[in-house]
């Protein structure tokens, strides 16, 4: 090869080792990470990212972006070789940090921490589902929003999937789902190198992937050998054709390519190779041994024309958006507004007060009225079920089914999904929990929507992972959680919550609300509307509750904001003799049972706890005036008593982790999360001083 | 029809009538309850039931009898239907009392509860992976037990599979399992219904499911009328004649047959028919409409043959049991204390007692050693992980690894599983959490096995609904969580675990240890094998731990049974100053303190809480002596402080639920829960007198 004029052939070899030693010398200075996978899929993503992927690197939030997803985050250095190779602003010293405490490297690609990571991933399959959701989400913007002669949203979702993630049940809940609904612009490749974490894929996993995803109804293709690059263009083009099915394209390739001793091995996949087996890999494929992060100037130059290309695919859409915005204004201000991710005026303008009514009514019906009083006003706002639309009151009157236009195919009429094809706001998810929380993750991601899921409280446990990353990514996602207690009856312990409620609001980030009646699922619906950095749970009643009276309790709706408020006082001055604590349904037994202590000459306090987030945010003067100390409390949840339950007695500290944790050595990680002796031993001495001016 | 000598054919329709009429009427007079399901099956149910499944209804624990789940087990009175009319202890009171407070017919079939209940259903999707893990059960002992001539483990698994099990993931990941190890024994009826609970299927389920389920490596066929009773004899003999492949036979019913207004409509899913539609099905069908809850003699003296074949087969069983009893006394005794549950003398002997290192020991490192150490002492120790057993240490030496015996096909010399086949006891679940967790239920039900499985403390988020279920029926299975807390380092916030512990704590039934170090972690193992009424979770670290000397600690055995115990006592006389309380890693951190505090002259006592559980459940006497009232305490953990921390002061009480809900209708299950004004009030008083005598 010579260093001066190669051939194309010449400069994409050096391009794609370029991306495989920065990653491999990226996981050996880390002395932690997956080579196997970069080193394997550096050719097709080459070909991707240099040849298909519409994005500017000085830009990465540029809307009418390909969005780009790295399924099998494990393989996080593929992406930041990409994204330092191709432009954006992630450096070359930080590269150098992989994995280290503050670096924007860290171990798996996280959003919000690196310019163009478009979701965070690592647990398998989730990214599958993230990309169906923002495949979905281009196609109902696209149909809603575009004009004849005006595609203002047309991209294409990419991503690199694995077989950890195509083993995982929310990628084949997610892909049903893909094929049903033909989410043609929806292109994966499928990293098909034989190798799992412990073993060969054949030790598990030895079904028909393609056969299987046939069955799905998607656009399959088989490359065999992952390094031919016009085989893989070709895939890709023949993919981007196909406009009626998501597409999977089957790369066969060899985890840790170009490693003598270690290529289609599991000590390549969640490994460094090693000082030695790195030197013999520099050699085998003619790499300068040193220095270490060697980045070829023409490679990089090769790499960066997607800056100067970035800029001028992004001035042709604003060229193009300028005149959409000419022919229809009206449209345009409001695809804005959703792009910024900003509320129109009024959006909350419709929904209702309630007025008590003798038979009470559901807080999921509640709820039910008012998302259907938002809808109209909140362009941004989709969603739906998994399979529990009637149950829970989460259907949007007259804003249509969300279903491909299946008429030129087999649904002449357009009768599935009432004709509104991908222009209908009602998603429907079918039984599919945990494809339904991925989904949700990539609608929030995409940017343009305000995504709803819903299911019974119980099954939330069908989705955690992709809920908790919600909350880690901070997306503005809505949970509709309704049967939320053992109230629900008949259906018996596999349906009753018990432990659930605990376990939403344990997750950082996010917030759980149990309203009480129907003006407080109103006020929740609010904070639910209006809190966009993290995902917010409603928590409703299958049952009827009596509505509380806005004239008699004129401070609800406030105090919903503030997570806990003075529902009902005691009779005559502070203090009570007894606060009576509950949340949801139970907040009618508090008011009930105050009335009853009150006629035996007790005095109780009802204070109504919608939401511990919240509360637990408000400045202590608050709480202790709605909480105050020293006075008895009766806490009543119908859930488990943990976490209301003072488990080791009056004084007390903790140190603890009430965050998400961060990617560094372990010990530095505990050290910046307080778990030092120094830490500790101060903490304790801090607490005996305060135990002591108390007594 | 003559009543007095029909046709076979008029028979068979009687007895399937009985089937549908005694469901409708169950469930009308519960008003409550999913009557579609148990009208369209009922044909296929009663081919199954009557001319296949190997069952004795008056001893429905017989070891070698076929399993029948009802994955569907919304489906439940068609499981109630065939119990009642095939002889098991479930009477027609009983079935009268569906889904009331104290019935053994609750909404959803129990097992514990209704005897012929095999497993507990109704979370969709997990009776189909309960019925994987019962196939490998039955191959598993079968490979080990078996001789030539003596076939004493010889059963079928049979299942009723919906559209809903077959949407969510977990099927498809134990479905891709299945496949993979040609559980030829495994023969699952789709009910093909076309409907969901809120829609036609094809609103969200257009997949091949005959195509998906072949390129899984199954054997399919297609049924398209569900009441051809000769062509479901056929399938399911063709479906046992294929001992290599898994079936799935895929028959087309309909759901609430029979009823001319609701048949095919959502509206027979989820609701009873209601009054007049129940007389109008029953005129459509040639039904009497009255008495309710009629029986024909005919019908009833038909289905109980069940009892005289049942007590038939499971002599001639017995008969087999015995001869082979004496050809292999060995082999029979631990067999038959398999199958009664039993531990064998000596199972722990080998167990080591870990000796301080200089390095320390990973507790995930110490509890490989003791698996390896009980491996050759428990025969029916059986597990694998989540494609991480390099990492989890769960990995038993030498005793092979589960895999189909291929070498007839395609793995001549039977490389693949090292030449154990099903003899091998080392699971590999692939990376599929759900579907372990899943399969780990079916394999405890099944019994004869105590199965364990593992993956990182973070991937426990994926298998919560069956850890659930193995709590809500009590099911002998283990979990080895490691990688728990952001102390894993490098892999970042999406693998460090933060609210999993607490999450896992808070599942009623569970027992949650997370041992401090190699010897707490033996002690812990021993609880996790003899605690047999339900699920323990181990939960280990990555990182190396100092190995507590039991020459100094002499109290850490016991102490870890009784979940929490005083590790270090302060100098000087009791009380101490302040108690250091910690879990897991953070009791070496405690201990570190204490010394420092101790050197400060701060008498600080230092106590591991490995387990809330089972200290929560020790005598009040016993827990305040490890931490006494009145004493400043700190705790230390690595994960959320929710829980630990006094939310609402010292002096309270909380009405909550603690245990699993019930089956009734909703107000009297709250009432039994405590949740009504009066125990409200009462509670409050009680408190409210405490309170006054505190102070």
């Amino acid at each position: 090869m010579s260093s001066n004029k190669p051939t194309t052939v010449e400069l994409e070899n050096l391009s794609i080792n370029t991306i495989r030693f920065l990653s491999i010398d990226a996981i050996q200075k880390a002395n932690s990470g997956h080579p196997g996978l970069p080193m394997g899929a550096a050719a097709f993503a080459y070909i991707l990212w240099t040849r298909f992927l519409k994005h500017n690197p000085r830009n990465p939030t540029w809307f009418n972006r390909d969005r780009f997803i790295l399924s099998a985050g494990h393989g996080s250095m593929l992406l930041y070789s990409l994204l330092y190779l191709t432009g954006y602003d992630v450096s070359l010293d930080q590269i150098k940090q992989f994995r280290q405490w503050g670096s924007i490297t860290p171990g798996h690609p996280e959003r919000g921490i690196t310019p163009g990571v478009e979701v965070t991933t690592g647990p398998l399959g989730q990214g599958f589902g993230n990309g169906v959701g923002m495949a979905m989400a281009e196609a109902s913007l696209a149909a809603r929003y575009n004009q004849p002669g005006h595609k203002v949203i047309d991209h294409y979702t990419y991503g690199l999937v694995s077989d950890g993630d195509l083993m995982e049940g929310v990628s084949s809940e997610a892909a049903s789902l893909a094929g049903h609904l033909r989410l043609g612009k929806l292109i994966y490749l499928f990293d098909n190198n034989h190798v799992t974490l412990s073993a060969a894929t054949d030790l598990t996993f030895t079904e028909d992937v393609k056969q299987r995803f046939d069955a799905y109804g998607w656009h399959t293709q088989t490359i065999d050998d992952g390094n031919n690059l016009e085989a893989i263009d070709s895939a890709i083009r023949n993919a981007q054709r196909n406009e009626q099915q998501p597409s999977l394209i089957l790369v066969r390739t060899h985890l840790g390519y170009g490693s003598p001793n270690k290529q289609d091995s599991f000590e390549a996949h969640g490994s460094p190779l090693g000082e030695d087996e790195v030197i013999l890999t520099k050699q085998n494929l003619a790499w300068p041994l040193k220095p270490a992060f060697y980045i070829p100037e023409l490679a990089l130059t090769h790499f960066r024309q997607a800056i100067e290309r970035g800029k001028q695919i992004e001035q042709e859409w604003e060229t193009e958006f300028s005149s959409y915005s000419q022919a229809f204004p009206e449209l345009a201000e409001e695809l804005h507004q959703m792009m910024r991710g900003e509320l129109p005026d009024g959006w909350d303008s419709e929904i209702p007060a309630f007025s008590p009514e003798p038979k009470g009514m559901a807080t999921r019906v509640a709820s039910g009225k008012v998302m259907n009083a938002i809808a109209p006003k909140l362009p941004g706002f989709i969603g739906g079920s998994a399979d529990l639309d009637p149950s829970t009151h989460t259907a949007l009157d007259g804003k249509g089914d969300f279903e491909s236009p299946r008429e030129t195919i087999d649904d002449p009429q357009g009768i599935v999904g009432g004709g509104w094809h991908y222009a209908g706001i009602n998603l429907h998810f079918g039984v599919r929990e945990h494809g339904m929380g991925a989904i949700l993750n990539g609608l929030a991601a995409h940017g343009g929507s305000i995504p709803f899921g819903s299911t019974f409280l119980i099954f939330s446990d069908y989705m955690r992972p992709p809920m908790r990353l919600a909350a880690l990514m901070g997306l503005h996602v809505i949970y509709v959680f309704t049967h939320d207690s053992i109230a629900l009856g008949e259906d018996g312990p596999t349906h009753q919550p018990v432990e659930q409620l605990l376990g939403l609001r344990s997750i950082p980030n996010m917030i759980v609300l149990r309203p009480a009646d129907a003006n407080e699922t109103a006020a929740a619906w609010r904070i639910a509307i209006e809190h966009n950095d993290g995902p917010t749970a409603l928590v409703l009643t299958r049952q009827h509750l009596p509505i509380l009276d806005l004239q008699k309790y004129p401070q609800l709706p406030l105090g919903v904001i503030s997570g806990g408020y003075i529902l009902a006082h005691a009779t005559g001055k502070a203090p009570a003799d007894i606060l009576l604590i509950a949340t949801g349904s139970e907040v009618h037994l508090a008011l009930e049972a105050r009335d009853k202590l009150e006629n035996q000459g007790v005095r109780a306090q009802v204070v109504s706890l919608p939401c511990w987030n919240l509360f637990a945010a408000q400045p202590v003067e608050y709480r202790e005036a709605v909480l105050p100390p020293g006075i008895p409390k009766l806490a009543i949840e119908a859930g488990v008593s943990l976490g209301w339950q003072p488990y080791i007695g009056p004084a007390i500290d903790v140190v603890a982790v009430d965050r998400f944790g961060a990617s560094a050595p372990g010990e530095i990680v505990m050290r910046e999360y307080g778990f030092s002796v120094d830490n500790v031993t101060k903490k304790a001495i801090e607490l005996l001083k305060k135990h002591k001016r108390n007594h």
